[in-house]
């Protein structure tokens, strides 16, 4: 099956998005490995990994030879796009998402985002939580009327300048 | 001060809102009190009780009665607009918000938002993270190099139906 | 006239649907085969497999399988691009559509859509109906003054988290 | 109460809509009845009614003054606005939909809605189910995992003009 | 000169088109004859034919292959990508629309269009002038100032639905 | 009913039409005639009298005052408004247009604008059918399966500088 | 350089542009002249030329001969795209125009359009400047302080029908 | 006639300009004079003049007293708004504009705008025509065939900066 | 002139605002100072101010007292609805903006920002320059062909997470 | 690794850019040399090299020639692009930007431009900041707390004219 592996489809949807992405995301499938596999091999955590395959964050150049290696393909391959001369151009599909899982995240936003606005002011002041400075997690929490998806953001809380 | 009080300005932003989202805003500045002491009147969370107030969640009557009388409301005010004959007609605010807090959080889903989705297809396959059954929480971690806001949501997994 | 029908042509009409969509479609044409004839090898609906056939759901790769095989597919071709690793990018088409079978559609929200909320809150209380538990059908009532489609949506009722 | 009724503030959560659709949603509410005990003094359906309500439909004179009747406004008050001289000018509120309910229906189209057309066409041929010549009805299936949401759409198949 | 006309190019300027339409056009602008005389070959308005030429109308097989042969394409060449199984996606073009003449149709529905809506709801009723039961002309009124152009739109009157 | 009629509401839709509008509108309503009616006062159609009650076309002085007397509005009221110091502001309504009245006007440009262009550049050559120096009349074409609206733009072909 | 002329790209931006267009820029760069020298072989103004370079404005066959041959372009080559059966799709570019000296043109709409409109009514009446019947011309009037543009648009008054 | 004056409404259609905006425009329908007749009293041109009286131009304070005082309005009720603390908030209407004058400017960029870039940077290099530096002048030239506008920018040509 | 200044207009043109602004604004007027002089009692800059002043910026309540007090307004009237209760609603007027002097910057963004980041990611790694911990001022560098305005941002460059 | 560099992939991630751009930015990433050092070649700022290469500035054909050699283009590559006859078509990526990068001088604009717009004013007077005659450069300022990134605009104030 070695041949038809070469034509195993990328699940990127989005033309703008760098070629390698296509060549990790098709290593991954062939190799069947989930996206916590890979990153344990870089000591990352899975969201961010998942978020550098879809160009949104920056391996270094060693993170990629070895995601590149322990996927089977040639370093040089992936090094040469997303090499230390590449700058991730973030923000990616559509918006309003139209795809359902994203448009939840959206609609958190028009439903909540005030609400959590204003607790973030009574708590830290006038300023924002840092989306730079911020880890992004997905836990499984089983639950017996239904599993739940735990989203954390922890992200630092900046105030404004005032000059 | 009570003449002052009267025009105790509030912090609604938005002129489509329910005129009881103003009363009880101001009420609450005059109180001077935080979200999370009114949440604890009717035991809720502090960013629930946020969105309550801006139109986004609906109290009980029994709620709304119990937390206008905490403000100093009248509780009939308060009822005769967001009694039970009232739904929320949820989302607020223009999309791309034009608030850094808000907009960050709309970033985040720019960024990390196909991250997110592949990792919740890998941990629990085809279906969507609920923010109907959805809870939210703000909270404050104290950190030696500047606060961090905690952001979480824990919603129910919905697989998709297959018919 | 086998090789002609090899450039039958889609009716896929978005860039950005799997190249297998194609594949689908072309050979449901040649084998002149319904929907509704496909869809009973896998035991599903009509509009569940058309769905699928423009990668808005996902077929188990059991089902993928039988219904490549039906439809005279090798099933590794369909299998390499919607196996098990590929997830649905839901959400096709432009909106407001343009096609006026599909803008009667988004008529309905535009001039119905409140209606159906007022009656929803007051037969089932704060929530919504949901569009991921749902089943989706077209059924054909023959009327002497013409022929009437019976579109039917029956999805579960979510009630709003309150914490 | 009769004082405090005169408060009861309306659903109506836009601007554009007819004064007459805030009087009749008020009266409602003071009366404490369903759209589908009003429907039923001029039997007509609960979700024709409700549109009705939004200016989304046209009460004949004599449907109007039954119905203003029975919820204690004087017949001319609506009249005068909603009477033979006035037509409606259909479609309210943003689009896409930010609130979820009206949201997920939004959402069908772009999920569904080439799945529908594709089978409508298979089913009759080149044509549109019509949102003119049509019924939209939302009944309540009670279910043990949870009631269950049935919204159905009975449209007459238009099929095109060829000249 | 054969050859030559192979590369006749085609004045459909939109991607999404089928690629039929541009053998048509090719074909058409190739034997130089007018939409007027192919329409004659199957009994049909020269605009109902320029539509089905940009895909926005659907030949019967037997059409199809008249108008293939009268303008000298295999008919297996057309008939594969527009044959039975192939079903308009309408709609085509950017709106607001770039070109003045189709933008002086778009004007005419903000400048008339309400004028037009009362005109028709004061002779007809609460309905709609159908476009799917609707033919469309142009014709040329030779004048001494300028010949005019003579569009028509001849649609059924359709009654809306109250239920 | 004199003081009542004081309250006949308009049909005028849109906040920024001029106030005289509603003031022709609600006279029209009290005195219970059509469009036809009052054009004939001033030998005008029916179309271009409702666009001018629309601020869509302008009334010469003497009309506007013969069509006000007719109406029993005082001149003086309409005059001051609508004079000759004042200028239509012509387009109205959203776009696209959410009434299905005025959509399927719209969706004759999606679908059938092409077809017209082409037509007219066939028959004319290199220009455009005016919007400027055009009639548009609507007429009511009886039918035993439905009446017919025939809707007539009659518009001057201008041929495009060449310089 | 011949063979290394046949890669002088084009200026052309927009892919919708028909193919002959870049033929013609590139001609235009290889041979060195201007729009003005061009456009002196069919006695045209070098706007016009512009314009009909960018797929504007339509030769007629002769003048494009005519320039095709004078820029080294086999007639049949540019005549076979744009001959006689072609006709312009006019407009090209997104809006707001990014570029700025296209930008500006844009902003003279939004800053001085409603007083040019004014001045228009004031002097000529009810009625618009054809863009249609109109001809484009742009002269460099030198000038101590900075060389100036002087853009002059010559458009014949239309007034409106009145029917 | 003075106290119906008071009620000479404004022919100024945009609820965000100034209000001193209204008092101009009505004063000047009540004197009857021309935007050239007012020009002359501070030796401005009349399209500049008709820009201030928009608020997209600033009149220094003796400019406006002088206009004020001809107009017969005192001359602090303009002074105390648009006074020297103001400044315009230039940029007015909806765009694309929905008015056919205005509609025609516009298209002019969508149509000639390239050509006047093209045409502009042959003949002087890289750079724009100033808005800002401009004159726009709208001339009145008397042809048998029907009388024409002459609409003329003159901008500075600014090179760009090289650094 | 008190009274007079009573009606001393603002140059706030958003309703969106808080009326607090309009108060500050005509204050200033009346005063006939700078946003230089008003920072300075605050010791604070002038940019930093006038966003304070247009709801973009919060000053603590002894700011805020101490700027009314100097203005002549009762530090009452804009504590109320500016104080500690009080959180800036980020972001006020249109995208792209209209006034030619906001569009410039704009325009930075469209045609510098590329270059700016691609430099800032050369210089500093992958992260971005704060808006939130950033300065802003405005100065003014005469120049003998011009005086030129020099706008600088101080941004604190954040670097990506990585976890 | 000669040949692998002729695959280092660009960072251009717009399909609309000049092919150059390809060509230099992969010789700049092969050669590994800093945009300042290539500005330093042709004595120009790094800012506006790297516009250069985005396609956004023009380089005379002598800088470019440098350019190409120094990085080991061969000049007449991009010389035959971007020669003497090639003029920017400036204004890249989607607004509003995705990337935060970019997004953070967009939100600058929305934050802080009317405050700038403000003190431009009152500084300079009615005009504009000019972003054509204007110079940008990004500094890099070392700080205990975090290096911070200087960002400035050196522009030339431009008068309205009056005229």
């Amino acid at each position: 099956m070695s041949q038809a592996s070469a034509t195993v489809p990328t699940t990127v949807p989005y033309a703008e998005l760098p070629s390698a992405s296509s060549k990790l995301f098709e290593a991954k499938a062939r190799k069947g490995v989930t996206f916590d596999q890979i990153a344990k091999q870089i000591e990352k955590d899975e969201v961010w990994l998942a978020a550098a395959f879809y160009g949104q964050a920056k391996f270094t150049p060693e993170e990629l030879a070895k995601v590149s290696e322990y996927l089977g393909i040639p370093p040089e391959e992936t090094l040469s796009e997303l090499g230390s001369h590449w700058w991730p151009n973030r923000g990616i599909g559509p918006m309003p998402p139209t795809d359902p899982v994203l448009y939840r995240l959206y609609e958190s936003v028009l439903v909540y985002g005030h609400a959590i606005k204003a607790v973030i002011h009574e708590k830290f002041g006038d300023g924002i939580m840092s989306m730079i400075d911020c880890t992004v997690t997905v836990d499984k929490k089983p639950h017996p009327k239904g599993d739940r998806v735990v989203l954390t953001f922890d992200g630092k809380f900046l105030p404004y300048s005032r000059w």
